[in-house]
This record gives structure tokens, C-alpha cells and sequence, in this order.
């Protein structure tokens, strides 16, 4: 395997164990260090190091000057049998989303089907993480969370709504997953970034102008605001998140979420949902892993348009991608790996 | 009120009258006409017109054939507290439709969350009806049906993907639902269509060719396959819902759906999911209706970038034309209530 030259390969269990000992130091109990490094540690495998024990960073800053609860006592209500709500205390997100993904998958194996709001939380990490996690225990999943507002509503021109991630999950018996994790926006800030750097223009369905009007200028693109995926389409799916997520859960939505950025020292008050089914309830695991392989052959059989690019499932470069790490070492940053030393 | 020359009013209480007897003509007894005409007469009162009572036509055509089962009847099994199987017997869609929703109810009243898995099913109409049933009632909804395959994998080159549709409804006590049905593709193929017509060139993210690259000519476009929002997120979503309506739900999914064009005189075996959250056991209706309202407040807020587009949420529109030809009368085809009295 080639790696980056600002790269290290670093075997899981060493990761596993430099990532606890970190959030160790900034305060955490053992056992919820091991539950955030479990998230950010699958993020890593899965390749998103966006997203993974790089977080470490922005998570220390904010338990360092106390915008994020280092000693949170997580508490969890049953409304109703199907129902679970979760107050995160501003624990760390991925601490506060693994209560509720447990919690969730308990009601589910007691009803079939299992949601569990939470509310007072952090960035939560990728959505991935958890759906694999369920899928490896037989549940398929939508898990969303609100964020930060970047972008502006369909037609308007301020940011009002956050470009909120959602995440479905369908389990293969056999481990080949279905896994879709994705945010509203067409694409990130940074491809934006890259294309002014390049000198280039940029597609007008990828941002606005500051006035909310579509622009092919890089420059004006990062003044303005990122555009959603099929334009009202996509910013009624972020509205969704919301709602579901920050709405429903008793948490912030829409402006009323602070930035981190901003005022790290304040809680943020995101809100997440997760949504599990149990498919054990709907036919055996024989049953399910052969409408998943016939699924999954179905779209590999469509020739490709580009001979390089094959058709693929959402999901299979990441299990694809773990599996590989988990064989020859995970590639991380080497400032990642001195960070999570020092920390 | 102004309507087009083709169109004429009528009150709605007529309209339903027309369209029950006309679905009992085709063999439907008495309530199960009920039922379909409320979906349709929904989705005219919306606006919605061609997935309104239109649809008799091609609805009757199946049933004449025998492809629809006019005699059918549709079980409900229960394999978990909040799990609901329902066969369809291939009965008119909107009829399975309404046994999936009113079953995926009784489950969410008892257990918080409910969802209804249906097979041996046919095109159930739009879905912002049973999104409206379901959200007058309290609960919030995510709802999707797969569909015939008219789309190509991402990357591919063939038709195996259904452009298939996905509602989420999030009540507000006060009426003023939130409300978004929508497909995966960018635009609906009339939209190629009418550019072509035109002599105009389409945006490049509407559509591919025959060998799935993408276009600006809408006649290679109308030959080629349409493009999902924001490419592989869309491809992603329709595969969700596929994987969802069909898959789990036991029917049949991506190329095993069969078309109703090629083969009108045989079951389609289409799938839906109903997922409800009974809103009532997170809060009271106050807490809910204060909480909607400034959601939608603070979209309205922003400042419109052009003046006559100002921002809305998803539903509004369609919320406004039903409370707007409940008073003044349902502007429907006049061809359609021809065939209406007919048929």
C-alpha cells in the first residue's frame, strides 16, 4: 500500500490506545473515551480522516475551555416503548450518539422498530460509524444530526439552515453493507477552494453568490453560500434533518445552534435521531444476504460509461477501504499521530 | 380565480362522488373506491394533477386486463410490536397505500414509532396525501415507494434504477405541515421535453446520453437516462428507498419491478414503506405548534434574493391551492371529467 508522504501506517489497536489515552488526559472517563475513539477510530478505518481522531483537535479546544462537558452524565427516558430520549449534557457528540444508538437498539429488539432523539450534544462525528455499527448487529438505519448554519434556504440569502448530514444503512448478512452517509451540499468548501487556487470556474449548481444568486466564480462562491443537492430538493431533505433532528428532539434547529467556531465556549445544543429497524423480524439472515447480493449484482452489472470508474454500492470503498487498513496498518497524518502523543 | 381554458371547477364533495362511482364501475367494492379516491382527490386538491384522479385511466386500463386486481384482499401481519407486513394482493396502489398507512398508525399510537412494510403493490399515487393524513393525526412520517427502473446506476449505462419517490412530514398542530414529496431525478423528463421543443440546450447535471455520459442536446437526453440530485447522493437515495419499499418489504425491487407500459396485464409487485413518529409523545401540541412556527418563521426571514420568489418551506404551496379550491371550487381536466363520468 502507497501512502502519502505526510502519512504514517499505524497498526488499529495502537491507534485504539493513543486515541483513549488522549481523551483520557482532556478529562474523559475511560469507558467514554473508548465510546468516542470507537466512532473516530472507524472513521479512520473507513478513510474520512476529515472525520476521524483528527477531531481530537477542535473536540480538545472546546473540553479545554469548558464548551464541551468532559464529566457529562448522559441521561436516557422512555416516552413511549418505541421511543427513547437522550440528553447528551454537552458530552463529546460521538459519546452522546453511542448512548443513543444502544438506546435504539434496544427498543428496536424489543419492538422491531426503535428511534432515539437526542438533544444537548456536540458534532457527532460521520453518520458511517453508527450504521455500520447496527448493520453488523442486523439493523438497518436513517441517522441524521443538525449543524452549524452555512447555507442559506432555497431562494434566501443568509445562512439559515446547516448543511446537515444523513445517513441510511441496510445490512448484508455477509458484511457487505449497504452504507450511504451524505450532506446536503453538492459539494464541500473545499473543492470550491481548490478550483480558485486552480484558476478555474466552477458549476452554477455548486453555490451563490452573497446575494443568493448562482455563480461559476470561485471568488464569489466562497463569499456566498454552498447550494443543496437538486436545489429545493435538497434543501427540503436539510430541512427534514432538522426538523427530525433538532426539532423533535428538544434540541436547537435552524440559527438557534451555535457555532462552535464562534463561541466554542458555549454549548452548541445539536440534536440527532437514530432510526433503527430490526430486519431479523422481517426474514432470516439467508433470506436478507441473498436479496443483498442479488441487489448488489443487479447494479454491478450495468456496464460502465467510463471503463475506469465501475458501478459501485455506496458503502463498499469505505468497508473496502477498512478492511485494507485493518490488514496493513491505518494511514494517518502525522500530525494527527503527534497530536494524539501529546494531547 | 383564473384557470386554463382545458380546465373546469368543481366542488369537491361532487368530485369524490364521481371519482367512487367510477372506481366502483371498474369493480371496486364501495369502500375500498373510498379509499383510492382520497389519495386522488388529495393530490388534486393539491395541485398535484397528474397524479391525481387522472390516473383513472390508467388504473382502469390495468383493472380491465386484469394486471390490477379489483377484487383483492390485502393482510396485515405483525412479526413485532411496531412492525407491520402488509400483502398487497395487487390491489390499486392508493388502496394498499391506505391500508399501510392506517396499519403503520395503530402501530405508532401504541409503541411511539410504527412502520408498514407493503408488497404485491401498484404506482400509489403521490405522497404528500398520506403525509397529510398522517401529520393531521400528530404523527411525523417518512414514506417512500421503489418504482419501474428509468434511471442508470451512477457510472452506468442501463436503466436499472427506479426514480423512485420519498415523503417526509412533520406536523404542525396548527395545520401548517411541513411537507416534501419528492423523486430523485433533477427534473422530470417534460422538462427535456419542452426544451427540445424549444430548440433549447439543458444543463449537463438533467441528464446522460445512451452511454450514460452527460448532455446538453435534450434529444440525445430524451434517448439517454435522467440524472439523480447531486449524482451519486441521488443514486445513493433512490437506492435507499429501493432498498427500503422493496427489499426489506419483500417485494420486488430495481429490475425485478416490472413496468405497467410493457406488461399492463401483469402484477408489478411494487413496494412502500409507511414510517411514523407519533409527535404527541415528544411534547404537547403547544410545544409542537410554537416550535413549527418559528422554524418556518426563520426561513421566511431571509430575504428573498429575487423579490417575486420569496422563501417558503416544502408543503406551503400545495397547503395554500387545497385551502384555496376548497373554497372556490378543484380545477380539474376537462378531458379528466370525461372520463370520470364515463369510465
Amino acid at each position: 500500500m502507497s501512502i502519502a508522504s505526510n502519512k504514517v501506517l499505524i497498526q488499529e489497536a495502537e491507534l485504539k490506545n493513543l486515541g483513549s489515552q488522549a481523551f483520557q488526559r482532556l478529562g474523559l472517563p475511560p469507558a467514554d473515551a473508548a465510546d468516542v475513539v470507537e466512532v473516530l477510530l472507524l472513521a479512520d478505518l473507513f478513510g474520512l480522516s476529515t472525520h476521524g481522531l483528527s477531531r481530537l483537535e477542535s473536540y480538545g479546544e472546546r473540553l479545554k475551555v469548558g464548551g464541551i462537558n468532559a464529566h457529562a452524565q448522559i441521561k436516557v427516558s422512555n416516552p413511549a416503548p418505541a421511543i427513547r430520549l437522550i440528553d447528551g449534557d454537552n458530552a463529546v457528540g460521538p459519546l452522546v450518539g453511542m448512548h443513543a444508538l444502544r438506546a435504539a437498539m434496544a427498543a428496536a429488539e424489543q419492538q422491531g422498530v426503535g428511534i432515539a432523539f437526542a438533544r444537548n450534544s456536540n458534532h457527532f462525528g460521520p453518520i458511517s460509524p453508527y450504521g455500520l455499527i447496527a448493520a453488523n448487529a442486523g439493523y438497518a438505519s436513517i441517522i441524521g444530526s443538525n449543524a452549524t448554519t452555512t447555507i442559506a434556504p432555497w431562494g434566501g440569502t443568509d445562512a439559515r439552515v446547516g448543511n446537515s448530514p444523513i445517513g441510511f444503512g441496510v445490512p448484508h448478512p455477509g458484511g457487505n453493507h449497504f452504507l450511504l452517509d451524505m450532506a446536503m451540499s453538492v459539494v464541500a468548501r473545499a473543492k470550491i477552494r481548490n478550483a480558485l487556487k486552480a484558476g478555474a470556474t466552477i458549476p452554477s449548481d455548486w453555490a451563490t453568490d452573497a446575494e443568493g444568486l448562482p455563480t461559476t466564480d470561485p471568488k464569489q462562491a466562497l463569499d456566498g453560500f454552498l447550494q443543496p443537492i437538486g436545489g429545493h430538493k435538497g434543501y427540503g431533505l436539510a430541512l427534514m434533518v432538522d426538523l427530525f433532528a433538532g426539532l423533535l428532539s428538544n434540541a436547537a434547529y435552524l440559527t438557534h445552534v451555535k457555532s462552535w467556531v464562534d463561541a466554542p465556549d458555549e454549548p452548541q445544543n445539536l440534536g440527532h435521531f437514530f432510526l433503527l429497524i430490526d430486519t431479523k423480524r422481517l426474514g432470516s439472515p439467508q433470506w436478507l444476504a441473498e436479496r443483498m447480493s442479488d441487489f448488489a449484482a443487479i447494479l454491478h452489472g450495468s456496464p460502465a460509461a467510463l471503463a475506469e470508474r465501475p458501478v459501485i454500492q455506496p458503502g463498499e470503498i469505505e468497508l473496502a477501504r477498512m478492511a485494507s487498513q485493518r490488514e496493513h496498518g491505518i494511514a494517518i497524518d502525522s500530525d494527527v499521530l503527534a497530536l494524539l502523543r501529546r494531547a
